[in-house]
């Protein structure tokens, strides 16, 4: 299952050290102008080798193939496109061939299929989201053209976070959007504290050690009426879709912590003018209610640290491994256009498949 | 969409005041002896009428319509099962009618459809998860006859948590499973621990109000292999099918509160003999490792409590809606056979899924 | 799979002689006025007892569980339906539990599952075709609101077909719908000579035989531009809608015979008034062009025939099995109501499909 | 929806004259050998400029980009590629884009998508079945593993059918087949005439016509007890797969004919040692029953005459429109390997399906 999506379908190819990773959207409408410089902001964003990410250089040029016509228009039939992968340093793997790195995915992989391309982690290396990000941002170009806007953010990094340097409690940003607190501040004020916190992940780095970290999402201008009231629920296929990415731990949406506050102090209101409270974070039984929905997606710290560590060869025997590589202190950076990505095929999905009743 | 699955499918029907509920469960391998009774026990789990659940009578005994041979084995074809809505107090609702009762679906239902079965939420009501309950005991029993044992429980009415009471931080219980603690000392301490849980919930009823709530999943017993690497993952398939739960907020898989930890301390080992710690929470890009797999799940307080609330009509007029209605202070308390069932569900799909490779 | 559609899906359950048969049928839009009626009038066409089928009796009455609104109209939500299976007589298929009836599906369910009710051939049995009944009766509900009517009709039992009786070949009839003849006028052909074709197939029973037949279906008032270009054609899933009816074994659309035909002979001419020509069959690279779409199905005589026959029973040993029961000499003729039934799925879900983009 | 398949998946992209088409084939068993010779071999069986074809010139060298290891295994995840188009003449289609070709896809995908890519038809170019062939090569090369192997030849050119030539009804080929003859020697009859159905093909072409054709073919090997009983039937996927298939009519299994036919006549025996007879064409209630599994596929005659033609423009104006161009007199030729490559498809599908049970 290398498809995401129901109505708009992303479905990706690729191992990190193959000749190259792609993917097909297919479901996009037909004569949605899209901007390819808007997909390289996106790629830029997660590119290895800027600050707080891995060190491998990558250029990462999306090469479109089908389903743009000349003129830049969307023909309604699928796009497919491939980056070329050409840092690939298979050298660096050869120990990883034989030897499983612990909390990594090598030996579930060999479980699950019997055999694996041990370099850079194949399938499951994070160098399949770029695939994403191109997809994810040709379907955020369809959603500006209804005012939909996405935005994510890296609200924490550790024990940093973005309210505690603001001398913010976790609920309290929360609340900031749960009261109609315009996503353009939260996007200010995430972004203000960006830098603070790659500081932060870099210290970790120069320790030696890694960190997990947090990213929250708004998506605001989404109409209401969109979803699903049972299975595919707005916030279940948000909650797939991130939990699908590398290293997600956890998600949650609208009001932070609210699995252990009371009723009453959860009650939104509704008036003839306006919402009062936006607790629910935008979502009412999986359908939007047209306020800014928001969420965040927490990532573990990466488990690949530079050292030597006991573990496992292909032949279940003990050995050491050690861990060298180019890895990234804390993931959870590199998954900020990641999560923006997913929500924004999320939503392009469920929108498609809203508008067809 | 009232689907869920890939291989293993349950499709469920009915509005919770209509003549019947019910559901389609489509995929089940042939030949497996299902126990009337075995669904019967997790039916009376849910049941509304028990203590700190809604007050709601219903008998809930399903009728199952095919797909199970007289001697009780599953042929391989569908299992239909409905069950009839005897209680359905119809007149209760006659203000919801043109009311949108605050945080609830009424509204964004009419934005999505146009129209609604007012009459106790239709399809957005509680009462369809009777039906995930049928579905997931009978996947149930499959899994046990591959010695997959799943277990769910309440560990958090609002503050109190199994971890307060038994002087254990959020993250030591976590802690207990990542470091191989038997998942059945885990139920013990959760079982011990629910009649507290419940008295909690209850007193906050008694004073007019609701709570929120998390319930911990444990599943033992599966072998390494089972997932997908990209975007089925088994995690993201989890954590769909969780938050597809109504009142479902926030979902976390492996051990508590990771995305705030450094990597050198969420280092799990393999060694030859076994593994040393579960941080992972069994599962590794998207692929089961062998290990014990938990997650829990964070609900909402039921915005359902008595009282005068400002809202607005179905003409987008502001009024007031009585809020009085059969409804639960603390909803956790009857997902936990849902949350059981939905990842029977998932487990199975996922076991089905892989075996055909 | 028994589920039938993408975006409108009908999930069918039920073994021929276990307590129902039935349905959910979910991605109707909504506020669709259904006619109970006129689901009833479809279900009387293909009742068994009527003449030149089997005199099975059932009743046949659906009761509609949910998804239909007490004044009529379609809630969005899934429609499920039940059927009472009420005149089972098991007792006529003891001897099928051990012994392979030749050319039935006993054998091969019996190596696909392992194990099979045998009871009147469980879920092969044609009774399935009552839920697709059901479901295409609302879905026709629908396509009617848009102009859109189906309309399917018996044209052949064995060599005697309208064709021979009318001294038309059967290019002649296609030719009458290539050529822009009005549906309604084919469709007055078509029954005017039903009764003969009925009195043939009755005629066969009487000698002890069965016959085959064919099936003609015509779909008008769709708009251009509704269908799929690659995969999920058109006529692609109308083949597949006609061929999942049982007995069916070919399928064509357009001018019949047009494989052994020369280009220039089937060249339609579009101008600015009209079409001239419809050899296509109203359909152009897997998408409707505004003409009427036709197609026949053939159906192969029904394998069971009264008499003694040789074949194996379940430990593949040879016996001889004595045919009774009650069958139909020509399965055609109760297919017809399927046939529209699946073309008016078919037609529905992929408006759905296209609507969306 | 530009995806085929349900565990084995084919996504196909690319149009006609954009920088490339090509694929991904998802839920490949892995450590299969693939071999790149064999699907080549597949590939110039298609290839334009042979015999019987349209004159375009295409290397048609499939990339390979990943899901198969240096080694030549399939590692179970998606294998994408490419074929960059090379022989582009866009000039030749500049009078289409403002003109539909009659009975061709221009008029309809305008209708569909609002907008095309004129040049050589886009998606609807039967150019996208070079994607087909690679995926059904690979596909082969699994079934093969299992001794499956898959047949498809030309069996019919207009009236010149291999039947009149050998002096056989087209009912008595199928009765071959029906009997138990060898389906290597219905290929040796098949292949033996090949030249002068081609020369036949020729000859329509030097008179500028083109001319309808069917293809025949057979699956041997396949174990009974695969397929579906009810709508993903074997024979009803495999009519799916065929009419998707550019200019297919008509799909029929088992015995030619055999709706016009008696149950007397159709009646195969199973006995202890081996079956007598297979009028079903191996499969019973939609799934296989181990017998060889036979259908033909009817093929219209291109619509691409050269010549001046009557038609409309896309301002819907009366004009004239004058067609050149490279084209295939019978396009069945060149849809040989395509049938061939849809059936690995279905089977490999349906048995990776039916596995998991």
């Amino acid at each position: 299952m290398n498809t995401f999506g129901i109505n708009l379908r992303l479905t990706t190819f690729g191992e990190s050290h193959g000749p190259a990773i792609g993917g097909v959207l297919d479901g996009m409408p037909s004569r949605v102008h899209i901007d390819y410089d808007e997909i390289m902001t996106e790629m830029r964003a997660r590119r290895p080798g800027s600050e707080g990410t891995s060190q491998r250089k990558e250029e990462d040029i999306p090469e479109i193939l089908s389903g743009i016509s000349p003129e830049g228009l969307t023909l309604g039939t699928p796009i497919g496109f491939i980056i070329r992968n050409r840092d690939a340093r298979s050298s660096d793997y050869e120990e990883l061939k034989y030897k499983y790195r612990p909390n990594h995915a090598d030996y579930t992989y060999e479980m699950r299929y019997g055999i694996r391309d041990a370099r850079g982690g194949g399938r499951s290396s994070a160098r399949e989201t770029a695939s994403r990000v191109v997809a994810g941002a040709i379907a955020g170009q369809w959603l500006k053209t209804k005012e939909i806007s996405i935005y994510a953010g890296l609200c924490e990094v550790g024990n940093r976070t973005v309210m505690n340097i603001e001398n913010l409690s976790t609920a309290d940003l929360s609340s900031l959007l749960a009261s109609g607190y315009p996503v353009i501040k939260i996007s200010e004020i995430i972004e203000r504290h960006r830098p603070a916190l790659i500081a932060e992940a870099e210290r970790i780095r120069a320790e030696g050690d890694s960190v997990g970290g947090k990213v929250l999402c708004c998506i605001s201008g989404l109409r209401s009426g969109v979803g699903n009231p049972v299975y595919a629920k707005l916030h279940a296929r948000l909650a797939e879709g991130m939990m699908s990415i590398n290293a997600a731990k956890s998600f949650e949406y609208g009001l932070s912590g609210v699995s252990s506050m009371r009723g009453s102090r959860v009650a939104d209101i509704m008036t003839s003018s306006r919402w009062i409270g936006n607790t629910s974070g935008g979502i009412q039984g999986g359908i939007s209610n047209g306020q800014t929905i928001y969420f965040t997606v927490g990532f573990k710290p990466t488990p690949s640290i530079p050292g030597e560590f006991h573990t496992v060869n292909s032949s279940m025997e003990d050995c050491i491994i050690n861990i060298r590589g180019r890895h990234d202190p804390c993931v959870a950076i590199r998954a900020v256009p990641v999560v923006k990505a997913m929500a924004s095929l999320v939503v392009a999905d469920e929108l498609l498949f809203t508008e067809h009743c």
